[in-house]
């Protein structure tokens, strides 16, 4: 199939390589020109767009253009692509959308009768490179002409078509939160280790861990990759930055009255870790000393 | 009523001016030998005891000996006194000690037919002072002897027979617990004020919150009177010491399969302010590298 | 000072007797007509109005109204209101709006140089009968104009001029925040008493700590005075109901980046208390049914 | 190589297979002793024993004897078997033991100079029989005599020796505190879908995110198999039973002061899961309705 890749970044250009691979046509865009002449470089069946216009006009009608942008940008980069679409276009956003951004969009695009596909993207730039994991919600009568896309570009039964539109965004958020609470479990595991009276190689804990026992997966093969290059993490401070989709799936969960207290406080914890001193900790600390005489830290 | 007191400590010494402000006379011992003479310089209904035999001597039967030690040396104190009493005499035990320890040791002064009341103190060094919160343990009948003692000590309706022996420390541990989580909640609402859009004075946001509203009470007063001397608490770090009581309702928690979220939680944010950075940081940051490539702070 | 009171329901009614009781002239407003004939009856300084028009007539320039009315008809009362309003006018929000709304209204109000003030009240009917907490944003210099209601409604200290529009009900947002973190560690403490291997008293524990402890407040005063009506509270279910300020708090802490597990947990507890059973313990079950054999409870 | 096994209940039955399936001879003894003679005529190389004592007395020095029993009667058994052996014996117990008791038994068997390895181990039922991970605790020179039947009963990679005894069961324990975490975030994300405004078929869902993405690992490929037998678990009821390692997480992280609030949280929301109305439910719904008139749900 030929199509439209709008984006060519750490993902984009991974998936981009994946579809190539699969003898795929990429007309492919990106504001750094370079990257789509290095793609071309990469497989001739890549070809370079100047501009979102020039990428439309070299696509066949019914087209079929993946957007794979930073979330900031993907309002811009529909604007810019909307008026050049025609009935019967596809889109696919595979990026880190909000789902009801994903619902707007996809009441703005049918409207032109556009098709609109939210798509939530798993298993980090190596999945994009190789096979990843693929959440979509969209029209399900049409999905049949882009699901070749997702098969090629998936790991075995790593796609789903989810629902309507917006139920593929929801899935990945849902997704990231559960990551979240499986990230911190993990961590909080390794937090005990290390103040534990015994010394652990956490390589090898983490390689054992990750061969036959309940709490294997790839997570598990990650953090025994991380140990493998840094025995201690001795080089890094523990500063948990977030994206977006934890927090999220905390006001979604929210908004829908479920309780989900392991992901509330796996991205609490990170925010928690982004402050060298807490105001709450003074405050505490001011009233244990106003009650008890109890010594405050001085700074 | 003539009673002995071993430890006059930050709060053994306010409690011996209350009793003594009471019109009882009170034995006191220390092993600072100065604060039993400063304390008869107080008044002289003081008499000063320069061991713990000679203040038993001192005593008529049934002798009553409150107790008033940090809790690592009380077992040394008990096994000091238990052979100089007699049958009847009465011992109480105010300070923070464990309730099973309180049970074993009941049961130990119990073979020596001395009755033992384990209490738990409320209210601060003011409330010794002043007027405090008594939770007591012990047995029921002979509780009428030293009942004049605690209501001269306590405010009005502050002192509560609650129950054999444990009793009275089970209470304090999950009166404490409650203050660990009521501490936080104030704590975290400041939190969110200091990272609001508004600028709010926080010593004046306390006093109206003390003043008329649900969540008003001595903490809110307590707050008040942290920001009144320094208004954004920036003389202090936000290093939350804790001193047992929180830690042992959890375990008790966990022990009775009762669900204490909220107290635990403001137990591991105390935990967690004492540490600069964290092991757990570190492998959220190193597993987030690995399938993302996201950056980490470099140390 | 003469005012106008919109709504006359549990809140507005106690205000309006309040305001009352301290020679203010209230000209009052209610979609249920006998309200505002009642609060004639109680006191004939009650003017009842027949329709906010009339209400609006009947006040002099610069005319104070205040809007006490549920959460989902402030919009509709504002629009009514506005037009029949002149420059220089003063409207008093009193419910339990979110602070952007007020923002939002403000700069709705301030189009037509009416001064907007969003006020939060603390305190309960109790409060608003006989003297509650005020928590007020709006312009600076205005206040002064409306004070006096302010000074006359309140326990002493218990208001607070807080800063611009919106700053008012953002403070009362917080309040809740920590009533709830409060409220469910008072909760919990019971909790884990009620598993004990004691036998306490709730009324007399809620008692002794309401006088003298650290934890002493207006909640524990009402927690003697709820177990005091039912001792074990075996009349009632445990569904936690919760009126959004708590969920604004929490979704105000994720966007402001400031961690407040303590409050989270509160709200996640009660939205809990709303199941008979869950879905998560749904999943949890059959995992640990499918890794380990361990049997499920069928339904 | 030839060993005993004390134990053939659901998990010491699976091991014994395991064993026999790669040539080892297998002593078998249980209180059921059909268990033995079912194993035997699996594989003639199960030798059944009618005691302990015959079970070691059919063994060669340095025995090497496995302990497989439930976590009660550990004790009972090293009772009965200590006296039995001999100087350089060795002694595997690889139940669900908390590693104090594993440290303490280490000493007791130490003294008369039997060496203790206390194992870890995970994978359920199914791992047992076809390829388990194992951590493992205990002398570090004597292991390599038992390590043959480690690299057979595990998947490749699958067992770690730890560090010294105790080792072994803190790493299992800690692994059960991640494995909670684990579930509860998994089980939080289906519960957020449940929720949601779309009807996703959780079967297909569960199997997406086993497939690529990042969450993937052993727990989703069972729990797209939970949904594959009842794909709403209606059948079932949402009551999250424990064994005791997620409670022993918990506690470890109270006395080293690490924070652990996922774990936590886990584990507190088996423990809620278990009743049907709270207490602290009681409590805070009554305090609603004192301060605000809220209704309570009558029972």
């Amino acid at each position: 199939m030929k199509l439209g890749l709008i984006g060519l970044g750490k993902m984009g250009y991974n998936l981009a390589q994946n579809l190539l691979d699969h003898n795929h046509s990429v007309v492919g865009y990106d504001v750094n020109a370079q990257a789509a002449k290095d793609l071309q470089g990469y497989n001739p069946n890549a070809i370079p767009a100047e501009t979102i216009e020039d990428l439309v006009k070299q696509l066949d009608t019914p087209r079929v253009v993946w957007v794979m942008v930073p979330h900031g940008i993907v309002d811009n980069v529909l604007d810019t692509l909307s008026p050049l679409l025609s009935e019967g276009d596809i889109v696919i956003e595979g990026g880190n959308s909000h789902y009801k951004e994903s619902v707007a969009r996809g009441e703005r695009m049918g409207q032109n009768r556009v098709y609109y596909y939210d798509v939530g993207t798993s298993g980090g730039t190596e999945g994009a490179r190789h096979g990843a994991c693929f959440m979509i919600g969209g029209n399900k009568e049409v999905f049949a002409t882009i699901e070749p896309i997702f098969q090629d570009l998936s790991v075995e039964k790593g796609y789903l078509y989810a629902g309507e539109v917006g139920a593929g965004h929801f899935l990945k958020m849902v997704h990231n939160g559960i990551e979240y609470g499986m990230m911190q479990a993990i961590a909080e595991g390794f937090e005990v280790l290390d103040k534990s009276p015994f010394d652990y190689n956490y390589e090898e804990v983490a390689r054992v861990w990750a061969n036959g026992s309940v709490i294997r997966g790839w997570l598990m093969d990650l953090t025994e990759r991380a140990f493998s290059k840094d025995a201690k993490l001795e080089g890094i401070r523990g500063v948990m930055q977030s994206s977006g989709e934890g927090k999220w799936t905390v006001e979604t969960a929210l908004e829908l009255q479920a309780s989900a207290p392991v992901i509330a406080m796996s991205l609490f914890m990170r925010y928690r870790s982004l402050e060298e001193d807490t105001f709450h900790g003074k405050v505490v600390a001011a009233l244990r000393n106003e009650f008890g005489g109890h010594a405050v830290v001085k700074k």
